[in-house]
């Protein structure tokens, strides 16, 4: 069984990606070590032990990850939340403010029955603009988004900060300090 | 525990979607029905029983699904086989042939250790060009794609059969016809 520490030794600093300036945390080396994927996720569910969700909602793509597996190991509906044009069926909804720009996620109505309660699971949170996009879905399907789970938590950008003050407890693995 | 059949039964008929004429499988409303995505993934072990496999490569984005779950519950790397510019690190990168246009994948190098055994997963094979360009790439990375996994197989399209006439072991959990 990994430790928290030695799951964070293995993700990748990649300096200037996607543009100039940001040090980009790489998860794909985390998934590439042999039973690390596993372990974080059994490291996710002891975080949330004590916190009450009957569904996942994993947000496209990264999200997909770690949503998947603990769906899975609990039997619990996962709600793909995805970019605009890629659900087939009936959606709602929500841009989001991106640093530059706007970005969209999509969600199927009727996902699961109303009143659920839906943890929204990505593997990171930056700005938290896409976690309180999602949570909002969840709203309009007339569920409760009862909290959000990340693996990383890019603690100076503010976003956990930010999805608390709108009402969403925060759950996160590791907290990773990064220049602004 | 949910038999194939009933897994069938919770895949939704989307007509016309991305375009018209086409029958679209949407997986999510299987997604959504508690336990089926862990019994789906049960069901694909059991096929794969006897498959020597010590890596998987899910393409993005559904595959991640599928193969998150795989990967994890046998503690073997999973490697992201994702569309262009979404990897942060060194890649290698493959085009494939699309009905209209061409598709570009790609995957980091050094991914898994040479010579590793690596099992391509994703949600569905239609034409099977994304699965074989996973394959190619992981040739690339010197190692070997020993087989391809899918939930389901649009049998009609002849993407499985392009695939084993290409070298590769195909094995699907549903077998779907659809028109065109």
């Amino acid at each position: 069984m990994h430790t928290v520490e030695e799951l964070a030794g293995l993700i990748r600093n990649i300096p200037d990606f996607p543009v100039p300036g940001v040090q980009f945390k790489d998860i794909t080396t985390l998934l590439t070590h042999p039973g690390a994927l596993n372990d974080a996720v059994s490291l996710m569910e002891e975080m949330l032990k004590g916190l009450d969700y009957d569904a996942v909602a994993a947000i496209e793509s990264r999200g997909f990850v770690f949503g998947s597996v603990l769906a899975a190991r609990r039997g619990l509906p996962l709600i793909l939340v995805r970019k605009p044009g890629k659900l087939p069926g009936a959606t709602f909804r929500k841009e989001y403010s991106l640093e530059y720009g706007t970005g969209v996620v999509e969600m199927h109505t009727d996902s699961v029955p109303k009143g659920s309660r839906v943890l929204v699971v990505d593997d990171l949170v930056a700005t938290g603009g896409s976690a309180a996009a999602a949570a909002e879905l969840i709203r309009m399907d007339g569920s409760v988004p009862t909290a959000a789970a990340f693996m990383i938590d890019l603690c100076t950008l503010g976003g956990a900060s930010r999805l608390r003050e709108g009402g969403l407890p925060v759950y996160s693995l590791l907290k990773i300090e990064v220049d602004g």
